[in-house]
């Protein structure tokens, strides 16, 4: 079950989204038994594309930011799903310590740790914001334009723990994806509980990675359903070297590239699809949005401009790219007011907690979203009493078409389960 | 942390109400730590007076009916609630069969297995109605004033399952309060799980256990807050053999209703309480509003007319009345257009996840309200977007006063699970 919420689209429902109705109490009863398996990453934000013919996620985030794009009504089920994780992981705990990323201007991102913070205090908790920036030397308040503000106070390191001056938590919850690599301050907290935990960072996370895992979730839904798993799986391939600024291992990327489009071209041409087929090429430890572009045509890769090389080789926190994902493109079929938008779904422990829309007026439907001018649109949840029933005509209700994202979303989160299992530093492998 | 809802009372805060807000992670944690030790109820709803002065549980619901109550906005959280308490008891479940009330004409009660039945098929269970009525002889299809409809099939019975001619369910939900005692064929159900167990219904309990486990919780709560448990309690008594027909132990009932009504007013002496105590005698296991009466004055019990005799001396399933609870009056400050309301809070596994107003245009405040010419008022959810928030001033939040019934609830909620350990008559005791 996902919340009950208004989508952008109001297209028919396709064949995809009627089996995954029908099928709502065999995949429900499919996580719940993945989750005896499998712990579910802390929390988790997921985009997610409909093609209308296929609907996949494009990008899994374990140190989501954006919850204060969540609206009022959601917070109760993110504040259930919260109690829900504590419960497992530390039901003693009593102080939470967060810690957020480092810039610290951007009154977004800080209205995104108001909302933690309120959200982990509901469920019942002290919450504090510790930050690692070595610009925060002493609390600093920062007033937000909804009139909340938040208070970042510098974390003190002891042994074995880290904590705020007079604050000591059981239990520390990153907010910082760690792009540049985890710090020593972080490193050794045994005595504490540290979620996500370190290697869910992209210092350490790659895309190719994480899609790999997805690929293998997939399959086993597909089967499970009886479809084919293509129909919410990105192709994906990956190459290991490349620098864009000197062209080394270009033509690894063209033959990649060349290689998926036709990948993508024959699935296309099975299902009767009249679309263009493109990939994204991303850097494979890439966030923010950043190292990303849309190839339609291998012949783009060979007269790659001075900016798009700058553009592609460096990502956030000046990481140079040299590792990068060639993934299937999968287009957007939903609108607001007349621009692009791709459903962003959040989760919390198992639970799917609400979405919104990411919205952007200058970008295609086959371009990246996350970019700047993008808009978030929160999702409403939906006024109607029709609720996704089985009985329920196929395109009648936008709730069940939500109830299809909270299932993708899911298997994504399930995907990120596998890679956290697959890549744990401490974690014992029998050969 | 409770939905965000709003409330009916709009008077300043009160010093009780302050005292549980400033005490949110801390009542939070306490929950956390007492659900560790303890297994809640299935679920459970519980009628709620708030005086003002004092708030307290006056009824709590093991099988609750009204779920049709809920707002579809609400759903998600008794979804996701569902979800956790499935996943404890049984992952692994596919079926689930619920066993209903035999009164099959009552078309609000239907309305709430309809909504029953969705809140479980979108947790993930293939869900039927299985009843136990000897009316029931073929599978009967009732349709709903909503355009609902609702299927009831005869039950089944193996030598050690219960089922419906081709459904076999791993579990069985009761949504019947047994008053009239528990019918052999739900009797020696080893192989699955039955939910609510049966000494959860009223052939077992008593209010006069469930409050004495009330008592309990509400000293130690009080105890945690540094508040007199009296705030948050309603003080009772008992008489065990009662017959209003013959007149039979009506000294009993006079003594305790006048040594009550004096405990009563010597607190409101305390506190400087300026209204008039009065006592509930009621069924010590009744139910459905049946077996109730207000006393104001221990004369009021010299002179009990024929109406009134009859009136409290059988109750729902035709069960005679011996068992008396002589309760503190709690009165009710809630008003709905005029009319006198009651909050009744609904929980799922450890969650709040709902409430609705129960309003009586007829009845005042000191008086039942669970009686013909009730009507349900959906709380809806607050369209502001303040949430409670620590630094909120006092009586500016309706939220923050649903956070409050919601405390409540799950004490009562916290002294069933007390109580049906109590009374589990498989446990093991040690003295």
């Amino acid at each position: 079950m996902v919340p009950h919420l208004i989508t952008a689209l109001t297209g028919p429902i396709n064949e995809l989204e009627q089996r995954i109705l029908e099928s709502m109490p065999a995949i429900e009863r499919w996580f719940r038994l993945e989750w005896m398996e499998h712990t579910p990453p802390f929390y988790c934000s997921v985009d997610i594309r409909n093609a209308g013919f296929k609907l996949a996620p494009v990008d899994t985030n374990l140190f989501p930011g954006g919850w204060n794009n969540l609206t009022p009504e959601m917070l109760p089920l993110a504040v259930q799903a919260a109690m829900a994780a504590i419960e497992k992981i530390c039901p003693e705990a009593k102080n939470l310590l967060v810690i957020p990323e480092n810039h610290t201007r951007n009154t977004f991102y800080l209205s995104n740790l108001a909302q933690l913070q309120r959200i982990f205090h509901m469920a019942g908790l002290n919450v504090r914001l510790g930050s690692i920036s070595p610009e925060i030397t002493e609390p600093t308040r920062i007033d937000l334009p909804n009139g909340d503000s938040v208070l970042l106070e510098p974390v003190v390191r002891g042994p074995h723990r880290l904590g705020l001056k007079d604050f000591d938590p059981c239990t520390i919850l990153l907010n910082n994806d760690l792009s540049a690599g985890a710090p020593g301050i972080l490193e050794d907290l045994h005595e504490q509980y540290l979620l996500p935990p370190l290697h869910a960072g992209w210092s350490v996370r790659r895309k190719t990675r994480h899609f790999q895992s997805y690929e293998e979730v997939a399959k086993r839904f597909g089967k499970m359903l009886g479809i084919d798993p293509w129909l919410v799986n990105p192709m994906f391939s990956h190459c290991g070297e490349v620098d864009f600024s000197d062209g080394k291992g270009l033509e690894c990327l063209r033959e990649n590239t060349d290689a998926l489009l036709g990948k993508i071209r024959r699935k296309y041409k099975e299902y009767g699809i009249n679309e263009k087929p493109f990939v994204i090429i991303k850097a494979d430890n890439g966030t923010y949005g950043m190292g990303i572009m849309t190839v339609r045509d291998v012949k783009d890769l060979e007269q790659l401009n001075r900016k798009t090389r700058n553009k592609m080789s460096v990502i956030k926190d000046g990481q140079e790219v040299s590792e990068v994902i060639i993934q299937e493109g999968v287009l957007t079929q939903e609108r607001i007011h007349e621009a692009v938008a791709e459903p962003v779904v959040y989760m919390m422990d198992r639970y799917v907690v609400g979405g919104f829309y990411r919205v952007h007026a200058e970008r295609g439907v086959d371009e990246n979203l996350n970019a700047p001018g993008a808009s978030f649109v929160p999702l409403a949840f939906a006024e109607s009493t029709h609720l996704p029933q089985p009985g329920q005509k196929p395109g009648a209700s936008a709730p069940n078409r939500f109830y299809m994202y909270g299932v993708i979303g899911r298997l994504a989160m399930l995907a990120a389960s596998y890679e956290l299992e697959a890549t744990d530093p401490e974690a014992e492998h029998y050969d």
